[in-house]
């Protein structure tokens, strides 16, 4: 079956040669056209922008645009393989902007994995665009060249590996919760996997009112002191973990209400989830084999799962936040992705599911009004 | 009158908000088309992109595509007039190589005015297309960034302020000596003007085999051993003006062939062209105003006449070349835009006129059959 997938996908791409194209939305077929859309008559456009920068918004397709800009480092799951292997990756995101809110996304391969050249090379196109979306680099270069693009940039910016998982993982808290009949600010969050999706998934579930989150590496909780942090598992130790507890993910998990996994097929046992409190939520994101296989995480008593996978209930899908999100920054002329608009965007995702149930906590990417809903939540 | 195409422009350049737009190709109407577009499908063609690299163009759109890079430096006529004022041309050539040649080309503003970083910028963003087009970058900046871009990518690079109008200007010299019955190898050519375009005309008509070629800045003819002369009057030096004349405009013209303006209005005078050879051939290309007046041209004997304005015989147009200079150059997987190209390109462009006559030594760029003859001319 999934060999079927690949053998049709490589079909597929070669019939199509593309899964986007540049299409022209003005006539060409006369002298006259030729005058208005290009030379002579252009001139007076640019003259104007030229006059007053602010109006290049008003006669050109800027601001509709996104540049999506990958180093090709952390492609899907396979690792860096090379920046011309994340093109087709790209344009499957630019088809997506396209058919959902309808922006038009440019896939652009950066052929360099050094922080300054990769934040160089993005800054100094960066006016071509009405926003940035950084996919699949590595962390923690991503990290960097996320905050740095952010400080110099006046439009938005957003690695959608980070924050657009993290959204989607808040919105289908906020109805597990509903769900299982309890508050954001009551519960606790272990999660294990402290790579670019966790961090920002600890970093939003805070924001978004969590009582604790408590984060894992491979040797177990980070905690404020313990050896060997790295600089961002030093800060993520400042903002969780406010008993500092220690130990293994399995003497974490003990107790806690939620347990979220951006790590490995094999992460989460039968053990931990029974050790958990009543009601057990999970999200097993790792791809393509979830960290607790969903049948047996059902029969160990979770309350609601879900995974990344497209075969299971509640699928934690990027695309379900991202062309909406980026269509209401657009419209709003948001400059700074905040974490108030993260939140705003997963509440938006997370309404979206009329009547949720444990079987239904994340809506499905054709559901009507969706993407509308996510953009209409950016409020400057 | 051009009062009128300015507001129309205007109006509809604010109509459209975009020139072109982003169309995806592929259905995205069931899960199962996601999973074939996006993941998991799209993993199977990242991982074999990943094994081969030269399926790239196999498997994405990047061999139908060109960026149109540029900061803005040299807009038009207007000068150096910001590089958002450039984004209206550049959405206007987008959609011209769609019409014309089917291509996906990608407006990409660069704002820098600095040498490295703009070439820095251009390379670490170059694999993501097949082609690279400089456009509007002011001399002589756009010289050394055209060599360094050539040097340093492995696909064409063009910059088409100075090819584009080389070629078009070869193309309409090839029949304007055929209307007047003469050949390459006997005329002489005085080309007034010393900027971007000037020089790649010179150097083009040379390696196109005209007898001899004089170009003339506002101190008058460039001869090797003049004082002041830039770099590149250095080397223009070096492959024009075998006789090494010196003098005015006005006297070097006195018994040549061809006279080629890229300069201002009122740089030619009737008295120049009465002193120049039997059947005088004259390109007054100045924008908007020619060299002289069309009519007093005429009046004044000129044999054959081009100018760059649409509204009279023999529009010099760099469109009628590029849409199918870059269709052939990405189908025949050229790397290097060689002089050798660029003549045929303009052969291809004389020959598309079947019966040429003064009036029409340049064909319109709806020419039926034109676009694809520059395409065919190109073979590896």
């Amino acid at each position: 079956m999934l060999h079927d997938v690949k053998q049709q996908s490589l079909d597929l791409h070669e019939k199509l040669k593309g899964k986007i194209r540049i299409q022209a939305t003005c006539s060409l077929e006369t002298k006259e056209d030729l005058s208005l859309v290009y030379s002579p008559g252009v001139g007076a456009v640019s003259q104007a922008i030229a006059a007053d920068p602010s109006v290049t918004d008003r006669y050109t397709w800027r601001k509709n645009t996104v540049a999506i800009v990958s180093d090709g480092s952390a492609v899907l799951g396979f690792g860096d393989i090379g920046h011309l292997a994340v093109l087709p990756v790209l344009e499957g995101k630019s088809a997506i902007f396209k058919r959902f809110s309808g922006i038009d996304a440019v896939p652009i391969l950066i052929d360099t994995k050094d922080v300054d050249a990769f934040v160089e090379t993005v800054a100094h196109i960066a006016s071509s665009f009405g926003a940035i979306q950084m996919e699949d680099i590595s962390a923690p270069r991503c990290f960097e060249i996320e905050r740095r693009l952010m400080e110099r940039l006046d439009m938005p910016v957003m690695h959608d590996d980070q924050h657009g998982t993290a959204i989607v993982v808040l919105a289908g808290l906020i109805n597990a919760l509903k769900v299982t009949n309890r508050e954001m600010e009551r519960v606790n969050v272990v999660v294990n996997g402290a790579g670019a999706a966790g961090i920002a998934i600890a970093r939003l579930l805070v924001d978004a009112g969590v009582s604790d989150v408590v984060m894992c590496d491979r040797q177990g909780a980070i905690y404020d002191g313990r050896d060997g942090l790295n600089e961002e598992k030093q800060e993520v130790a400042l903002f969780t973990n406010k008993q500092k507890r220690a130990g293994t993910l399995a003497e974490v998990a003990i107790g806690t209400d939620v347990l979220v996994g951006v790590s490995v097929a094999g992460a989460f046992t039968v053990e931990m989830v029974n050790s958990m409190s009543e009601q057990p939520i999970v999200f097993a994101l790792a791809n393509p084999e979830p960290e607790i296989d969903p049948v047996t995480a059902k029969a160990a008593g979770v309350a609601v799962l879900a995974t990344g996978r497209s075969d299971y209930d509640n699928q934690v899908n990027n695309a379900l936040c991202y062309p909406g999100l980026f269509r209401g920054m657009l419209d709003r002329g948001v400059k700074k992705v905040t974490s108030e608009i993260k939140i705003r965007a997963a509440r938006a995702i997370a309404e979206s599911v009329q009547n949720p149930i444990a079987t239904c906590i994340i809506p499905s990417i054709f559901q009507p009004g969706l993407h509308e809903l996510v953009a209409k939540s950016i409020e400057r």
